[in-house]
């Protein structure tokens, strides 16, 4: 997929770079660890240090140092899980800053706006997203107030584009066009809802495709609480209708696990804060499972966390270190084990990617082996 | 001067690893600093995770994936700063571990096994340190008994270096010589004390000199409380009689107008916890004096920290971003200011080096020029 600052090869896991940052990781890290894409937070830039500091500092590419592609949320998850500080209609969702509790109001053009001033290669549209167990007449009223949204998104997002406006949050110093703002070329993509009722999902599918033709489909409103069962079950109905050539990203999964049943199930695109907060707790991806580095049995290990891997972290230090880190509460050890988390699900993607190319029947072996290590491998 | 692990010109500012780690920073981070010897501290090192357990695997250098040289305070100053917790006697120090409360005892001899057992390329002799405001009679009593220590410690060092004994620490499987231990190149420096009575101060310069011919002198108990002028004074009644070819450390110093005064009075070695604690609390030295990046000041700024900078702060993030990093409470903010001061006081080192070899009527020119610039730029 080539989006207007790099290619992005899929299948493809996006570090969390929730405030512009991805936590206790530099740009140069994440290049090294082989990210190709960052994801970024529209609420939270929103409301600290706001879309037009971002704006007037370059933009979000420039004010974070990444030059490749980003990608950013929508801010519907975010408002949506401010549970009690929120009011929703059907012309956006007024709530509470958690940085300084005053009161916002985000609609689906100002989250278009939002992202335009930041500058995303891709913007997302602006969702009502349920909890995982919702029932079906709110996960019916979300999906048609989502499908609402996205056609609201999706004309503020074209008058941008086309130079019509330039944007609230742009600072353009009256020109047609935003001069501080990101290339035309930035895409946005719809999300599909529908919670865990799978007519829902078929629906919202079928409507968004009405909506307009879309560079790229988000299924969000996964990974929420309901039982693993139903994301696959979900990914598994939509797999053959959609379109083949569109990259397909599903919203904040996932674990290793996760990623190895998705991308059996049609998916190209992840993002998770998983492998960064996990990290900071001591907790790392290896080969033969999740390992917590904390642990006693570690002390004098000579060992790297994954004798397979090629990060900085595995090739430089051992377990015994990495202990002593976390136990002398050392900052280096929360990005050496962030580092490590994102470059083993980078090489997973690139895996999959080898192993997808065999068909179905070859992917379904490689990845009963890679389950059989990982489930099986020592857990200490 | 060259260590076993490397070659240090000199003045040099010696970055501080506390715990086997100068907090925030990875040896890369260091390396990319210009940082030629690090700092780590025997005390802490030796309560957690143990000598033992750093031996085990493979010694500091390799533990901490340093592979420059490397200088191990004695532990010292850290146990006379553990003020009610430890008692003092001629053969050593019984004191509790701030880790776990346990009671140890540390002697000059143990003090040297550990470091020998560490493998620092410059092993610090035990000594007794007094606050900067102890009196002649207490400053008198603490320099007999570092003297005495310092035999003992060299005696020690002796016999490690001659593989005599493997120590205590070493486990050598019952060689003659430590095999899992430094290169027996490691070299022990002394420790000036005498607190702030000048007279101490110059007999024990002549009392540490006949006790042994060493290839480094370190100057102690100074920054401790006492006004700065004493210090200058102590320096400029040593400085014309130490031996001119060897290195001088004055211990735990400093900020950069410490480093531009004492290289004027001789000092060629300097660490200090400074930079990466001032930066963990968003305080930057530049050309134009220290800044806070907190400030409200900040928030639009584009400019790097310091226009002067060449580290990957100054050439990747604006002032904005890193205001941004504070408020946001991001990992990242405290290791890219960490980064920048350390390698503000390493440029400062390499500028004071060139500045001194014009004499010193052009370095007291050209320091007078930097403080003037230090001392009047903004302070925002």
């Amino acid at each position: 997929m080539t989006l207007p600052h790099g290619e992005v090869q899929t299948p493809c896991f996006m570090p969390v770079g929730t405030q512009g940052t991805v936590r206790a990781l530099s740009p140069n890290d994440l290049r090294a660890a082989g990210a190709s894409l960052v994801l970024a937070n529209t609420y939270h830039l929103h409301v600290r240090p706001g879309e037009d500091v971002v704006g007037r500092l370059g933009g979000l590419h420039r004010f974070m140092g990444w030059d490749r592609p980003l990608l950013t949320d929508s801010g519907g998850f975010q408002v949506f899980s401010l549970e009690g500080s929120r009011t929703v209609s059907d012309d956006g969702v007024e709530f509470q800053s958690h940085v300084d509790g005053s009161r916002r109001f985000l609609t689906p053009e100002r989250a278009v706006d939002i992202q335009w001033a930041l500058g995303a290669d891709v913007a997302m549209a602006f969702d009502h997203v349920v909890p995982g167990g919702a029932d079906l007449t709110s996960a019916r009223d979300a999906l048609e107030r989502t499908l609402k949204w996205l056609e609201r998104c999706a004309r503020r997002h074209r008058e941008l584009s086309d130079g019509r406006t330039g944007g609230q949050a742009v600072n353009n110093g009256g020109a047609d066009r935003p001069t501080a703002g990101p290339p035309d070329r930035q895409t946005l993509w719809p999300i599909l809802q529908g919670g865990a009722h799978q007519a829902l999902r078929l629906e919202a599918l079928d409507r968004v495709l009405a909506i307009g033709s879309w560079t790229g489909l988000a299924v969000g409103g996964l990974s929420v609480g309901e039982p693993k069962a139903v994301m696959y079950e979900t990914l598994e109905q939509l797999e053959p209708r959609l379109p083949p050539a569109v990259p397909r990203y599903l919203m904040g999964v996932g674990f290793p696990e996760d990623l190895v049943a998705a991308v059996a199930r049609g998916v190209d695109l992840f993002d998770c804060v998983a492998p960064t907060r996990n990290g900071r707790n001591g907790a790392a991806y290896t080969a033969d499972g999740p390992l917590n580095i904390r642990n006693a049995a570690h002390r004098d290990d000579p060992r790297p966390l994954d004798p397979t891997c090629d990060c900085e972290t595995c090739t430089t230090f051992s377990r015994g270190y990495l202990r002593h880190l976390f136990a002398a509460e050392e900052l280096l050890g929360l990005r050496l084990l962030s580092l490590h988390n994102v470059r083993y699900l980078i090489r997973l993607t690139a895996e999959l990617r080898a192993a997808i190319q065999g068909g179905a029947g070859d992917y379904a072996r490689w990845a009963a082996e890679w389950r059989r290590r990982y489930t099986q491998g020592e857990t200490t």
